[in-house]
């Protein structure tokens, strides 16, 4: 394995380590935990999950692997903050289309050909791509790894102490 | 700019923005916030950024940098728990710390030859790393900085809404 691969696979790793932390924690919250607040005032466990769904299913975008699962989710879960009033899916729901955006997610990242990953992402032009080649699909990946760790420190807050 | 030397780039200016995105929220939390709980019974701001400062100066035995510059923050950050009994040092001090302990590993950094990042850190064997070559230096910097994405979104919730 040449370092460039190494790299790549340490890159995607770390995003399934993340989800898999998620994976983990969704399956000691149960549906009630899920409707509460992580802390007083704050967002609750059901809008980050719907958070973080609608966010990895809009990497198929910028990602350029087609349209997103359910795109109804950008506007509860990304356009609205949580409380906006908006009807939210039942938790049970928000957790299937998770598990479903999660499979679709790493089906791509299966198939992405290293050279790929290096290409730019959609929400850049080419000319800005030419000045920043840090801006590539890859690095959505990475950013998106540390969004997940940033809100699964919040979600764990529901666990009972 | 090969894209080894991208790669490379890429991880290590997603640890800087997660260290700046801290930064940014020591700037604007007082000294009586970050003595408060960042919900109810969980960790206090305090707690969560010696955590960070320790576990961040203990990469340099890690990463083969030299000794620590605060080895006594471990046994009250990271080997015990907050509201341990432990006597914490005031919030100016944790801060002079944090920043200080940033600049060494800043420093280190940018005197590491790409090649260094590919070696093993020194918590693995020699026979561990032949088999497992992504448990290199690199990993260390990914992992930490997910580590500090999972405090930051804890410690965000200091901030008066």
């Amino acid at each position: 394995m040449d370092k460039q691969e190494l790299l790549l696979k340490m890159i995607i790793s770390s995003w399934e380590t993340q989800n898999a932390r998620m994976n983990k924690l969704l399956d000691v919250l149960t549906d009630d935990q899920l409707l509460l607040e992580t802390a007083p005032g704050r967002n609750t466990g059901i809008y980050l999950l719907g958070h973080l769904t609608a966010v990895s299913d809009g990497m198929s975008t910028f990602l350029g692997w087609g349209n997103r699962l359910y795109p109804q989710l950008e506007e509860v879960f990304i356009k609205n903050p949580d409380k906006s009033g908006l009807a939210m899916p039942a938790p049970a729901t928000v957790r299937e289309y998770w598990n479903k955006v999660n499979a679709n997610v790493s089906k791509h990242i299966s198939q992405m050909s290293p050279d790929e990953w290096f290409s730019k992402h959609t929400a850049i032009s080419d000319e800005d791509f030419a000045k920043e080649p840090f801006r590539n699909k890859l690095n959505i990946i990475i950013n998106r790894t540390n969004h997940i760790s940033y809100h699964f420190g919040q979600l764990v807050y529901l666990v009972k102490k």
